[in-house]
C-alpha cells in the first residue's frame, strides 16, 4: 500500500515513477504520501505508469465520461474517452448512471493508461431501480457489494458521498439554498435517506468503505453531495459543515492507512476561491482537492468551459491539485468527443498557468522555449511547442496566405531590422 | 468637453446616458470624470448611445478589427463588426495597417453604435510608404494630419503610443527581454526613432495631440509600445519606465482637459495581474486601464481567448476597467468572423465574473435568475438568461433527445419530490 509505504519510509516503485515524471525525488513524493499531501491512484490489480496528485506535484486535469439516458452507448463514450486522452487527461471518471454500466467501466480501464475513477453510487441505484422498480429501494448491503465491484474491477479512485450526514442535510434544509442539491449521487442519497429515515450508509459505514479501498489501495474520494450550484450558495453552512465532516473522514482513512482526497465546487465567485480552497486544506488537514471547475460565474451556458477555466486557474494557484474539466456542454446536456477536447485543453491551460503562477519547477520553461521560437519567426518549434499543435497548425495553416504577401512597408531599409541591430536580439517580427 | 464639463459640476447629456445605462447617480460619472477615474469615449461629432469606463462601473469589452495585408477587404472586416456586436461589444478599435484605411474607418463608425478607436500610427507609416517607398520616410507632420483626419472623422478614442521615449528603448536595449517589441507599432515607431536618431514625436509633441483630442473631445489611450509579448518579460524594466512616462502623460491630458486612459498587457502571469493593475493605478493616477487580454500563459496558441479570459477575469477583478478580446486566431494569424464571436463572449465572461467580485450593483442578480430557472427545470428562461441564448439554445437542442427519456430511476415514489419536499424547496432536479 503507497500510504503505509510512506508512512514507514519505503519508496515504492509508484513513487519512483511519480517522482521522475515530475522530475522531483521520490523522497519528496514518499513524504507527501506519508504526510496524505499526495495521493498515487493506482489500483494493486492495474498496470500503468503511475502519477502523483498533490501539492508540490504538477496540476492535474480529470474528465468525465459514461452512459447516460437511453441514447448513450459505450462505442460513443469511447471515442469520448479516446480525446480526453489525446487531449492529455491525467485522469479520467466513469460516471455512468445507466445501461451497461459493467461494460462501461471494464472498457474504460482497459483503453486508459491513466487511473480511472467511478461512483458506486450510481450503479447501485440503477441497479435497484432495475431489481426492485425503484431505486429507493437499494439496500446498504448492495451498495457495497457494487463499491467492492467496482474497486475488484480495478478503479484507482472512487467517489464517495461519505459526508452528507443526516445533520448535513438538516444544515441543507435550514440555509435555504437557491439551488439546494446540484449533485446527482447527493440528491439521490438524500432520498434515500429522507425515505428511510436512515443515516448515509458511506458515513455511518465509512470503515466497510476503508475496508475495501485498502485491499486494493484505491484512493477514496470524499465527494461534495453539498457542492454549490450557484455562486449564491458559495461558502453556506450546508457546503461548510459537510466539508468539516470530511475532514474528519481524512482522518480516518489515513488511520486506515487508505489514500483519500476531497473533492470541491462547482460554483464559486472569484472572490471565494481562494478562501475556499484554503478552508479545504486547513479542515481535511493537507489532503489533495479535487476541483469541479469551478465556474465563475452561472450564466456562462455554452461556455462554461471557459468560465471554469477562470475558476480552475486560481483555485490550482491558491492550492487544488486535481481540476475536473468542464464542457461547453454543461448545463445544457452532454459533451460530444469535440466539446471534451476542449474542456481537457481548457483545464491543462488553467492548470499551466497556476503552475507557472506557482512556480513550479520546468512550468516557465516551456513556456520560454515557446516565445524564443516566437521572436525567432521559427513557426515549426511555435506548434510544436502549443498546448495543441494539431490545433495550432490547422489554425496557422488556415490563416497561411494573409501572412505570405510580400511586406511593402519599409521598402530599402527595414525598421524592424534596425530595431533589431539596435537591440541587439534577433530580428524583430513585423 | 466631458472632462472640463465635469471638474466644473456640469453634468452634461453623455453623463446622464452612462449613469442610467449602469444603474448609478449622474453625479457619481461626473466625479469619476473630473477625478479622471472614469472616460466616456464619444467624438463631438459622433451620436450614439454614450457609456462611461472606468472605476465604479461595469467592465467593459472591446473588439479589435481591421485591413491586414492583401486578402483583407472592407466586406470581410464588417461581417467581424456585426459578429463583435451581436456578441455584446462594447467598443471597437479598427486596426487597419493597410488597404483603404479610410474607407474602412468610415463603415466602421458608421456601422457601430459604440466607441471606436483607431490607432493612427499605422496609417501614417502604410501612406509613407506608399508615398515615399518607405515607412522609415513618413514625417512627423504626416502624422498629426492623420491624427487630425482620424479625429474628425469621429473616432472616439486614439491609441497613441507617446510614452515610448529615446530612454524608454534605451532601457529595452539594457534589460535583454525574451521578446523585445511585440507591438506593432511600437517596434516601427523605435524603428524610425532609431533610424533618424530622433526623438518619438507623439511624446515630443504632445501638446499637439492633446490640442487635436480637445478639439473633438476624443479619449487619449496611452499605449503600451513595450508591452510585454512573453511572461519571461512582463514587469521588467522596459514595461515599467514605460508606465512611469506613460503616467507623466495622463497628468499633462488631464491638466489640458482631455480624457486619458492607459493601455496594458499582454502577457502578464497569474501572480503578476495583480500588481500590474495596482502599479498602473499608482503610476497613472487612476486613469481606466485598458487591458490586452492579458493572456496567462504562452502556450496556449489556438485557445488564447481561453488563457486571456483567466487574465481578464483577475485583471478586471483586480480594477482594469476595459477588456481588449483575445480570439482563438491570436499568435497564428487573424480572426474569423466566429472567433470574433467567441472572443467577445470570453471576454464578456471575464468581465462578468470579474464584476460579481467586485459585488458592482446588479451583477450577482443576473446569476441569481439564471440559477433560480435552474432549479424549476425552466428552459426558457435559462436560455434567455445565458450570456449567449442562441448558442445556448443550439447546444441544448443538439442534446435534447438524451434529456427526453423517461425517469426509470424512483418508480412509484420520486427521490427528488421527498427531498424536495424535505428541503422545502420546488423539485429538485434529477
Amino acid at each position: 500500500m503507497q500510504l503505509t509505504s510512506g508512512l514507514t519510509g519505503k519508496i515504492t516503485p509508484e513513487m519512483e515513477q511519480a517522482a521522475l515524471w515530475e522530475g522531483t525525488t521520490p523522497e519528496f513524493v514518499r513524504l507527501g504520501l506519508a504526510e496524505g499531501r499526495i495521493v498515487i491512484p493506482k489500483n494493486r490489480r492495474r498496470s500503468f505508469p503511475a502519477r502523483g496528485i498533490g501539492t508540490g506535484l504538477r496540476t492535474k486535469v480529470s474528465a468525465s465520461i459514461g452512459l447516460y439516458g437511453a441514447e448513450g452507448s459505450v462505442k460513443e463514450e469511447t471515442a469520448k474517452i479516446r480525446a480526453a486522452l489525446e487531449a492529455g487527461a491525467d485522469a479520467l471518471m466513469d460516471l455512468s448512471v445507466s445501461g451497461e454500466i459493467d461494460a462501461m467501466r471494464r472498457e474504460t480501464l482497459a483503453l486508459a493508461p491513466v487511473p480511472v475513477g467511478t461512483l458506486p453510487l450510481y450503479q447501485a441505484l440503477a441497479e435497484a431501480a432495475g431489481k426492485y422498480g425503484s431505486s429507493l429501494k437499494m439496500e446498504a448491503e448492495e451498495l457495497f457489494e457494487v463499491i467492492e465491484r467496482q474497486a475488484a474491477d480495478g478503479v484507482d479512485f472512487l467517489a464517495l458521498h461519505s459526508g452528507m450526514t443526516m445533520r448535513v442535510v438538516e444544515r441543507a434544509r435550514l440555509v435555504k439554498r437557491a439551488d439546494p442539491l446540484v449533485s446527482y449521487g447527493g440528491a439521490h442519497l438524500t432520498g434515500w435517506m429522507v425515505h428511510h429515515q436512515r443515516e448515509n450508509p458511506l458515513y455511518e459505514h465509512f470503515d466497510r468503505v476503508l475496508e475495501i479501498a485498502g485491499k486494493y489501495d484505491v484512493v477514496v474520494s470524499l465527494a461534495d453531495g453539498m457542492r454549490p450550484g450557484c455562486l449564491a450558495d458559495s461558502l453556506d453552512g450546508a457546503q461548510v459543515e459537510e466539508m468539516v465532516v470530511l475532514g474528519e473522514l481524512v482522518k480516518r482513512a489515513r488511520e486506515a492507512g487508505v489514500q483519500v482526497m476531497v473533492k470541491g465546487p462547482g460554483h464559486v465567485p472569484l472572490n471565494q476561491l481562494k478562501a475556499t480552497v484554503t478552508l479545504q486544506k486547513s479542515l481535511c488537514h493537507g489532503a489533495p482537492y479535487f476541483v469541479f471547475g469551478p465556474v465563475v460565474t452561472d450564466i456562462a451556458a455554452g461556455y462554461d468551459h471557459i468560465s471554469a477555466a477562470v475558476g480552475g486557474a486560481i483555485s490550482a494557484w491558491a492550492g487544488a491539485e486535481l481540476l475536473c474539466y468542464v464542457t461547453a456542454a454543461e448545463h445544457l446536456g452532454l459533451p460530444d468527443a469535440d466539446q471534451v477536447r476542449e474542456g481537457v485543453l481548457a483545464a491543462r491551460i488553467a492548470a499551466h498557468a497556476a503552475d507557472l503562477a506557482r512556480g513550479l519547477p520546468g512550468a516557465a520553461e516551456w513556456d520560454l522555449e515557446i516565445s524564443r521560437a516566437r521572436k525567432k519567426l521559427d513557426w515549426e518549434r511555435q506548434i510544436c511547442f502549443s498546448i495543441d499543435p494539431a490545433r495550432a497548425e490547422a489554425l496557422r495553416k488556415e490563416r497561411t496566405s494573409e501572412f505570405s504577401s510580400k511586406c511593402t512597408m519599409c521598402g530599402k531599409y527595414c525598421a524592424m531590422e534596425l530595431v533589431s541591430e539596435y537591440l541587439g536580439s534577433a530580428k524583430q517580427a513585423c
